[in-house]
């Protein structure tokens, strides 16, 4: 429970970009040019700042790291017109607006109950981790084989007063914090999402997240309402767990039609153009989009960026807020050629991470000149889930809204987690290798889904099952043509969807049924569909599982 | 995002006590006579039952955890009638139904979008920790100083299949989880849960939380409804945080009248019996009681042991719900002495750590017949707020409703935080090294409150402002005599109250005000209160701070 106070960050040096503590969209445009966009200009900016000072539950927010650049764009869009009453209702904690006493010299406070750092039983954290640009990887030693080796990293509980360089430590990461994740997290977060999205709006802000899962409950409840019959739109298959997450809060969820590359925004148009509310069962018209544009989860499809524009102009045009989920966004992979005969063998880290930034399809967020993207950001495919670290993108005011909401939720993520993501790909790694252990990742990602592929190819009866090979993501959607079915006359899709999923469970494989992903439980589904992830079982073990699941189909089709 | 799939718990051995792996209350007493419920009992317990094998997102409860003696009591009740239409509709994850075909020998599944953990860029955690009795303390060190000095403790990536005792490593711990949490320390949560409190009824489980902020959030959608104008009661002035969530929801907030043990019984009953719905503005007779026994959050009151027995009778009479929140339960102290003439000085390591268990006033769940509390525990206050790591307690029904919303909500807390957790609390202190440990930090506690009650004897003028030392907790509650202030016909309590408050600040001192905790914040305050905290200044510092406080109000009172 939070009785955290607060000052505010500061840095040890006035900063000359004009990009420190201002509020409101205020903007102090310095008179030299500003540093580029890139991860080089990361760098000066942060040079030309000084050290962050941030001590125990410091207010900070994204103006504080964004780049000056930011500020000549216009400014986000309003929505109070979306918002529910929950998400109005909400007022800021009554004991953190008494944080701002806490900047007057001398004062002693009496006020939060925050404990004191000499009681907390950790006196250091260390932590070894892999460096670029090669991560360790022995397939790709480097001559010398040094910087390719791992590193071992400390946190003392005192580092910020003990050493000169330090920005964060345990007696700050173990105590409370702000709701919006801490300053030096939220700093490389913030940096991390201009680089990538540079979104074309003044006032965008991000916040650490729970993890995408809870980020997602929250931008419901703070868009819809009960009350209001208040509906939302998705995939035609959908990611389980978001349904599960709507369906109890009574928002109804109805599915848009798909093809490879995903949502299909002439059916979106059609949907909201004739929406009807006696024959949607009372549902409002919806004012919320929910979807997952690269490695869509379960169909594994990618919208491209004609088509990410195409959804975001339909959503303009019907004014339907967006959140883009986006955990495989940079698990974008090259394209399969399944003449290669091996996996792509190619070394990522002669790639330069300009080039792989500018290859990569352009987010919504990066389209999104209304304000009208709340993008959902995650470590949990790319570094690891364990971390429940994640964060949102979205304008300032969606941004408090969520904060509001995060101080009774969750106060935010882990210090722990924090801390030990800050010293990751901040303090060792940086930007840049960051940016390059993504790059060996979606590598590491290709490999395995070219296995899967392979194996496909091998052991599945064509004709009878069809595939795209997916250009993002850990899912292969696998599509079974059930009017080939000898018994598709008499037995429905899921019941046939069912005999062969408890005939792979017999031969020792399991795949998901694409019926769970059905935006609309009620419905029939469309196809007779199987989701399988080349994430986690081994090479070897992906071949003899998709020649299991191959066996499955061919008995139940008696061929 | 989950996508989890998951086998159950398993023991390298078959237990003999018969509590691993049951379920609906299924009970299989052994022959032999079970172990004591006493930290040795707990040890023997373990040693029976084998090698915790709990691999990636294994599904685990208490009952696998729990004495056998706890079967052989009454079940709870059912809670049903007082469910919220959101709680009753949740459905478990689909895709961790699933899981239960991942038992199936020699069965390899392409389910789970679960990352492989040789992508954890995490090899390895270190930690270093101070070790009981004496926890490193250098006013009390051991004749040898060797038990006293600080540990280093470390875990690897593999370790559960590299070392033979160990029983989580980072494989596990960084990836997903379930939502209850770790088996690892689900097993260490039920066993101390059971070691202090002995709930009285069979089927209770712990699940944990991300903080009890969140749990709270959580609990209170799970029993009220905004539509069914459903209201709770808590003490007069209340934890400003629990006031703040629950407003928002829609939920009507009534205040309970207090004295110096906190919540009155009579006045619980009084109305209850008296619920008039129109006079209450329509608000539905409440069903829910939040309270803070130990220490109460602002007036630090605790309630006796006899004050929670008519409580809870209270309630039960009324059939409403109890949210029993405990942050400060450890925190109990010795009584104060103001002739003492300096601080306590007895060495908390002298005592056992049975008359500690035996000395603790007996929590609402220990009393519980029915069922009808849910506990919420924290280590915010006793070990670090920064791991965003708790528990609940409850009957099995309320527990599943809670995971069910956990899934969506939360997904449990960072399993980076859980496995630094189970490594101090468990592997390196165990059970009764973590309880010498609140031994020595209720008497650091103690050690400040005396300090600041002392400052408060000293500077604070007599007859006008009072207080009842605190039995618990990190709060004082100062009652300022309002009717003897010079402008009382004219000005209102807050008005007073607000001067004060701004003349602290001017002197350089940070109090909360103690309207800000009313529980019924339109009503006027029934006194003038500020609440200071002994948890945070140093000692130094809480006295001139304490003198800055006396200024003000003689300054204002004009005395």
């Amino acid at each position: 429970m939070s009785r955290t106070f607060s000052t505010g960050v500061q840095r040890s040096e006035p900063s000359n970009v004009g990009n420190v503590g201002l509020a409101d969209g205020e903007t102090i445009i310095g008179e030299q040019a500003p540093e580029p966009l890139t991860v080089e200009g990361i760098k000066a900016r942060r040079a030309k700042a000084g050290k962050l000072i941030a001590p125990t539950a410091s207010y900070s927010d994204s103006d504080m790291f964004k780049s000056p650049q930011a500020y000549e764009k216009p400014k986000a869009r309003r929505w109070d017109h979306l918002l529910s009453p929950e998400s109005i209702a909400r007022k800021p904690c009554v004991l953190k607006l008494a944080a701002k006493h806490l900047k007057k010299p001398g004062l002693i406070s009496l006020g939060g109950g925050l404990p004191s750092a000499e009681n907390f039983p950790i006196d250091e954290l260390s932590m070894r981790i892999p460096q670029p640009p090669h991560f360790g990887s022995s397939t790709s030693a480097t001559p010398s084989g040094a910087s390719s080796g791992s590193q071992e990293v400390t946190i003392g509980k005192h580092d910020t007063t003990e050493k000169e360089d330090a920005v964060y430590d345990l007696s700050i990461a173990l105590n409370y914090g702000q709701s919006i994740g801490s300053a030096q997290l939220l700093r490389w977060v913030t940096e991390h999402t201009e680089l990538v999205c540079r979104p074309p709006y003044a006032d965008w802000r991000c916040a650490l997240t729970i993890g995408s899962t809870g980020a997602l409950e929250s931008a419901l409840r703070m868009f819809c309402d009960r009350a209001r019959n208040d509906s939302i739109l998705t995939e035609e298959y959908s990611f389980s767990t978001a349904l599960e997450t709507a369906a109890p809060l009574g928002i109804k969820v109805f599915g848009v039609r798909m093809d490879e590359q995903g949502l299909l925004p002439g059916s979106l148009d059609e949907i909201l153009s004739g929406w009807d509310e006696k024959a949607r069962g009372g549902a409002r018209k919806p004012t919320v989009l929910y979807t997952v544009p690269s490695g869509q989860n379960p169909t594994g499809a990618t919208q491209g960026e004609q088509r990410r524009r195409d959804i975001y102009e339909t959503c303009r045009r019907h004014d339907v807020f967006i959140l883009e989920d986006e955990p495989y966004y940079f698990l974008q992979m090259p394209p399969y050629k399944p003449a290669a005969g091996g996996p792509n063998t190619s070394d990522p880290a002669e790639q330069t991470v300009d080039a792989f930034l500018q290859g990569l399809i352009p987010s919504l967020l990066s389209m999104d000149i209304d304000g009208r993207v709340l993008r959902l950001d995650s470590f949990s495919k790319v570094v690891v889930p364990g971390s429940r670290v994640g964060w949102v993108t979205a304008s300032e005011q969606v941004v408090e809204r969520y904060i509001r909401h995060a101080e009774c939720a969750s106060q935010g993520p882990s210090g722990i987690a924090q801390v030990l993501m800050h010293k990751l790909v901040d303090e060792s790694w940086g930007h840049e290798g960051y940016l390059r252990w993504l790059m060996r990742l979606r590598g590491e990602y290709a490999r395995r889904r070219d296995v899967l592929l392979g194996a496909c190819e091998r052991h599945l009866p064509a004709g009878v099952v069809g595939w795209v090979p997916p250009a993002a993501g850990m899912f292969l959607w696998l599509s079974v043509d059930h009017t080939q079915h000898p018994e598709a006359s008499s037995k429905s899709i899921l019941e046939i969807e069912e005999a062969i999923f408890d005939s792979c469970i017999d031969k020792g494989v399991l795949a998901c049924r694409g019926s769970w992903f059905r935006a609309e439980q009620e419905r029939p589904p469309s196809g007779l569909f199987f989701r399988v992830t080349f994430a986690a079982a081994s090479e070897g073990d992906m071949d003899v599982a998709i020649e299991r699941f191959g066996a499955a189909v061919r008995e139940s089709f008696g061929i």
